[in-house]
């Protein structure tokens, strides 16, 4: 390829039944692809049945978005479940995601996991590999998205026959051992779209960030995630896009 | 084919989580195909995975089975849903049971709607066209299942360009009008599997049946389905099978 | 009392987990009770939690606003469950929302079927039956609110010995047979303030309204439900006190 | 009271819906109390409604058997829930529990945590004083039950104001520091009736057990639990009362 490149993602379709959740359509034009909730912890199949057909008709590579099936948690608190469920309901909400694609025209091109399965995924070998089970149960020609710099999500997609994307955050704050800042914290989200802007162009050119406590942070990212539900998420987007094409990173889907 | 010939079920794997329900590898012996459930009435995905995968092994045709998101009510409670989200329902919950075959290496062959969405479908066009829609727009190679008799049922698989395959229930009594006897009737089981066996005869051979009242009723079945939850699910199964050889009727799955 | 009054009502607590409906503080002030959901169309139970809390520090009364097992639907699907399942249902839960309210040192007022629940049995004697009969085996204290002129709902409520209370909808058009107008209907709602208002004195002074045939249709109401997603739901709740306090209403709780 | 004694209770009404779990009335004649699911991890309102029926029918002590939100995994898979979630969710279906039991006539007398919840409660001090305040809030007549040696859980109950009653399980093995033997091994279960009899005796006279490695551990509980889907479940309920009053305990339950 040569061109500096990046995917620009947005996690979408996280409404439920008479409950919506941020405006993805806001987002869409700023983005080359989407992760689609698969009814677990959001996203109920009229849901994604809308999003799935706005995202192929914007043209939006179109990813599964599985996590833990807790509406009530929205997917964001850690269980501690037996990897086979785990496996079995990641390859469930990845399959019926891939429905809705297929009757769209779209192919789905990734899965990435939600919220608390993502995030102690990114941490825990035997997890990471049932997500990946999961996902390459269903087709290995899907790239499996996991937070830049986890070792277990790479190496799980390394042995189940996955290509791996590193997946950076600009809008929120990193840690010095490459984990995001909880959300309970006051500092959890970058604010200002600048700021926001940067760190993508920082992740996407440099391959760094700086982290909450100053120092720079290695994040390898294929994938930059923008979230919809962000106080600025519109500002945000303009933002990232502007300054990225600013820095000659070419913005394109993860498989292009 | 020339020889008279019919397809022999059951559904399956509707057990969820710790609880079970009838034990299904009992009667896969005398099956040529399962109607597995989706997880919206019953089927966990790891209850799922394991049906799916017995059933692959067992060399049965593999058939999703979807209903009404009510594990409470096993989907036996009567709902009246808007037709886009019970197409929507239906093809989440097609595609996520085909995904499991995929991953055991089994084609999808049909699917059939559950509990009250089924019986609600044989008698409500709209109904109908909603879960047919669902069905199609996964994969018009699948064969729709439904009450055989049920015009709605036919219709909605015509005009969506899926084959229909019509039902019959040798353990269940008839209504003179070609429904079945509601299960809060005592009289709803046809309990004694000498009866179950002639009932199955009946309708693969002759295409007709002995309703309530005692008269003649025709029902043009390609597909038996013996109810696993039956007190004698097993004697059931064993007795159709040798009923029908005996009366020169081959048993074998919808698509061959 | 002798002077006219009228009790002020919404319904409340229907966010979900990381979903929230409404504002229900902004409407707080302006009203004399709520209704609040259960957990099984809407409201879990930290929402449960925190709505009592608000609403018992408000001073208002608080009712349990139980609906059918159905968040994806909001419980606005109509179901058509066994009785003893309604009436299960609905003891369970005003059972817990009692709890809640005892928790903050709130007697509950009320209780209030919701969506599809409230609209079938406002028509169906033996729904209305159940739904009364849930309510008065934890209570007869409380008073039963139902759609204004529903004979079955009033019926109920005397057999099961409770005190029924008519409701009506300032800001929802009405049929001439007294129901209201689906949702699925461009003119469902009343838009304008200034309207609302005028139907909230028409039923609280006159005891009467304009259907949407224009012709005039007998309300009997002894509460007002004013709807907190409705586009303008603050300036209705500001015009409608100012009307009624004009008109020599008086707003006063249903048990006042 | 000078007399030896024990209660000698059961885990009841973990049926959902279509599905059932062990057979309830079978123990009921051998026990004083029953700890009732609350439709969380099992149990929805109609299986409530008739299980406590049929316990206070045979005059046993009701208890409330709250549960993460979790009927996929029966409540037993281990989660990291905030602990105003689990206050909340612990209220409520002691609230709704206890409204059941007030429809039947008879007395809440005891909360008891299920499954997971349960076992991270007795390990964990933040997570035992969230259940004990949703017990607490809705009661302090209630006695909070947990597992008999849990520092966390009767600390949390002193300081909620509960009476804290330590359990003992004849039926399951010990761990050498007091915990259970995880469900996952094959010994997790004491299986021969005259062992768990005896394991019943040596908990209700002397106050110890023989953990899994041999050694006497002390148990002091003054409630028994018998698990219901134990293979020999009737088996060991008679055995157990046969020892104990051959021992010269006196079962009675735990108000008395």
């Amino acid at each position: 390829m040569g061109r500096l490149g990046i995917d620009l993602s947005a996690d979408v379709g996280e409404g439920f039944g008479a409950w919506s959740m941020g405006d993805d359509a806001l987002l869409f034009p700023f983005l080359t692809s989407v992760n689609v909730a698969c009814g677990f912890h959001a996203g109920d199949p009229g849901v994604m049945d809308r999003t799935v057909a706005a995202a192929a008709r914007a043209g939006l590579a179109v990813g599964a978005h599985p996590g833990y099936a807790d509406l009530r948690g929205f997917g964001r608190f850690p269980m501690a479940l037996p990897p086979e469920v785990v496996e079995a309901d990641v390859l469930y909400q990845v399959a019926a995601l891939a429905g809705f694609a297929r009757a769209h025209g779209a192919a789905l091109s990734h899965a990435k996991p939600h919220g608390a399965l993502y995030n102690q995924a990114a941490a825990d070998a035997t997890l990471a590999r049932a997500v990946a089970r999961g996902v390459a149960r269903f087709s290995r020609e899907l790239v499996l998205v996991g937070l830049a710099g986890s070792a277990p999500m790479a190496e799980a997609a390394r042995e189940e026959g996955l290509r791996f994307a590193g997946e950076g955050f600009p809008d929120r704050r990193y840690e010095g051992d490459g984990t995001l800042r909880a959300r309970a914290r006051a500092d959890a989200l970058v604010l200002e779209p600048e700021a926001v802007a940067a760190q993508a162009v920082a992740m996407a050119r440099d391959g760094r960030v700086a982290a909450a406590d100053g120092r720079p942070l290695a994040v390898r990212a294929e994938t930059l995630c923008l979230h919809g539900d962000h106080p600025k998420a519109l500002a945000n987007a303009r933002a990232v896009r502007a300054a990225l094409a600013e820095a000659g990173v070419e913005v394109r889907p993860l498989g292009a």
